[in-house]
């Protein structure tokens, strides 16, 4: 009856698939067990302060903030944004920051005035599916290149880069999906090899406030400054476009992201994001800026670190004891940080058919292959363990470890 | 430096110009008085509603309003959407509704969905900027049909539609810029020749609700619905999709607009949606909900008409007393409702030329090329008359009508 569907067949086709749609429906199930969704721990939310920021910001500036606005986003945000950005090391001023719709509608954006149709993006294996969404939707290709326990695995590069891509999109710190963070050294390689190649990199960071462990490794906007093979002389060479968020830091229900790039390079995603939205919500914006202004965010980001330490760490716990034989051959990160943690199974196993089978022991987690944009990863899974309470983290893992029991023993090839 | 520059070149290069954003830097100025932007009154905000919305959004539902929640968006808002559209007579459920940050992201999201490169888009000429830069960003060229007092020129349209086109992107009401009314019986003309040729319609509605005086049209969906011709039996046919907004009857601010649109384009817009910024902000969802619920949107959107109706006849008044000689050549229009109206002036006058002139005075317009897909309108103006207070829109007035006696008593062809 529509005259719509043969028109938009052909572009939906190149579209990928709804993979986390679809999975954040399972989670909505009741008595679910859920590790499938990247949610934050709903009882962290700063609802008081919410409150008081909402009030404040209505009563001394309500015109203003339910106006029209500046594209670019709310100034005294930015200027935040500006000094955290200075603490990492990275000098920049208002007019590298543009304020986003999250950190979605950030990798929409470069999308939009980057890809051409056809053209390869580098990116890491697995990696988040939702820039996979935003890239796909202007007709990218890609180029794939493995992970380890230390991130990307650099040294397989190069030829990847001959090939010809069109930028590098790299989440370095505790990485979605995997949760693995890229080593310092690994860090230097990359951004020499960048540079020598003359390929942009899209630096993709919602998780690096919130490490649990270890040490701060520098971000690579930074290392590219400081570069001396790049001959930047210590300053912001504008080769990484660095993408940040407040939704793992105060809430996601708000989209609120940033990023901070070239000027030059921020006038065409301003233009781009004027006929996209033509600003991020005003009103939204400001009541951000209030809550996390005069150190609140800092102090709240230590509450939701402990929090989301002590949940990896029951996960770690109960993973050990749900896969106590090594002979089963499963294994998983040890992520220092962010969200996630990465399992993989043996290879004879397939973590879509377990979904299946763990799904009627009432318990979920995203299957690994959506992660892959060329396929593989049939075997893998991630789990998160940010969003479920400790005990619950305890029922689901065990609740997991029997359902793969249960797949070991019709499967011939595992015993 | 940067690697960026040659890379987006050829992208931009594509893109429509930043005028909107250019003029709105210009209302900015102190002592302007700016009928340049599009802005609704702000004196007119239901801040105190709006504080005890959120205070109430948070206190009942916090963590729910500061989560990710579903692309499609927030259940109760889109029910109440439902329910508006029935008034309306156009019968959908809420799986009809979409909805989005802002109407422009609307615009934005059927470009994405429906526009391939170098497709031809019908557009009214004039027509809205916004949705040039939206439909532009995917490579759209335009095929042009002018407006006059009655609206689209439909009796021009039939040569245009054989020329071939994706879709027809309509405002029928007090439409942006020129501020005129699609009359009922070029409606019916346009949903028949729509169905003849298989050409299916975006109907752009943001300011449908605020009609002054004279009777209310049906909107082009429900004519599609209730064409005989079109042999839909008074059932939502689909042809025709269906935008609006709450930015002209609560606040533009908090960025919510929705589409209304057959299932399965909604499927995949809401595919489009997801890789574009996951959702809409919840918390402004359920805050607008709150705000909206229980006839207070009703009684709001009432006080809006009558204010600006009193603004649109002062302005109309003051253009009599600015312009007494009809000789001079200067007309306008006489919007039925909305926040526009559109001048026409002698066409030996150049209006991008009148504003360098009228920012002497301290007034500011919009230049109506800029509307003109195709070129032309270089002797139009765009005036908004939602944003001023009467005295400001008379002394504004006044001051227009002495910038353009200046420049008649300059040109030469004027005498």
């Amino acid at each position: 009856m529509t005259p719509w569907t043969q028109r938009y067949a052909e572009r939906t086709r190149r579209m990928t698939s709804s993979a986390i749609r679809e999975l954040l429906k399972l989670t909505a199930q009741p008595n679910i067990i859920s590790f499938a969704g990247g949610l934050p721990a709903p009882e962290l939310f700063p609802i008081e302060e919410f409150k008081a920021a909402a009030d404040t910001v209505l009563s001394e500036m309500g015109p203003q903030a339910l106006q029209y606005s500046i594209t670019e986003g709310y100034p005294p945000l930015r200027e935040m944004i500006v000094r955290h950005m200075a603490r990492y090391g990275i000098v920049v001023n208002i007019d590298n920051v543009l304020i986003t719709s999250g950190s979605q509608q950030a990798l929409d954006l470069i999308g939009k005035i980057l890809i051409n149709r056809g053209e390869n993006i580098l990116v890491e294996e697995p990696t988040y599916l939702g820039a996979l969404q935003a890239f796909s939707m202007y007709g990218a290709q890609y180029v794939s290149v493995p992970i380890d326990e230390n991130g990307l695995q650099v040294g397989r590069l190069e030829s990847a880069l001959r090939a010809g891509v069109k930028f590098m999109y790299i989440l370095p710190n505790f990485q979605n999906p995997a949760g693995v963070t890229l080593s310092l050294e690994r860090r230097h390689d990359l951004i020499e090899m960048a540079d020598r190649y003359g390929i942009p990199i899209i630096e993709d960071d919602p998780y690096g406030q919130l490490r649990f462990e270890g040490e701060h490794i520098k971000p690579l906007v930074v290392l590219d400054a400081e570069c001396r093979a790049c001959e930047n002389d210590g300053k912001y060479s504008g080769n990484v476009i660095y993408l940040s968020t407040f939704s793992k830091t105060l809430a996601p229900g708000l989209r609120l992201g940033w990023i901070v790039a070239p000027k030059d390079v921020i006038h065409h995603l301003v233009q781009a994001k004027q006929g996209t939205d033509l600003h991020t919500s005003s009103f939204d914006q400001m009541v951000a800026y209030e809550v996390a202004r005069g150190g609140f965010i800092d102090r709240h980001v230590k509450h939701i670190r402990e929090v989301y330490h002590r949940r990896r760490d029951v996960m770690l716990a109960a993973l050990e004891r749900a896969f106590p034989d090594p002979t089963l051959g499963v294994h998983w990160t040890r992520p220092e940080g962010g969200l996630f943690l990465w399992v993989i199974l043996p290879e004879w196993m397939d973590s879509a058919e377990l979904l299946k089978e763990a799904i009627k022991d009432r318990v979920a987690f995203v299957p690994g292959a959506a992660f892959f944009p060329n396929g593989g990863g049939h075997n893998t899974m991630r789990l998160n363990f940010s969003n479920a309470r400790e005990e619950m983290i305890e029922e689901g893992i065990a609740r997991l470890g029997r359902a793969v029991e249960r797949m070991a023993r019709v499967q011939p090839e595992a015993v």
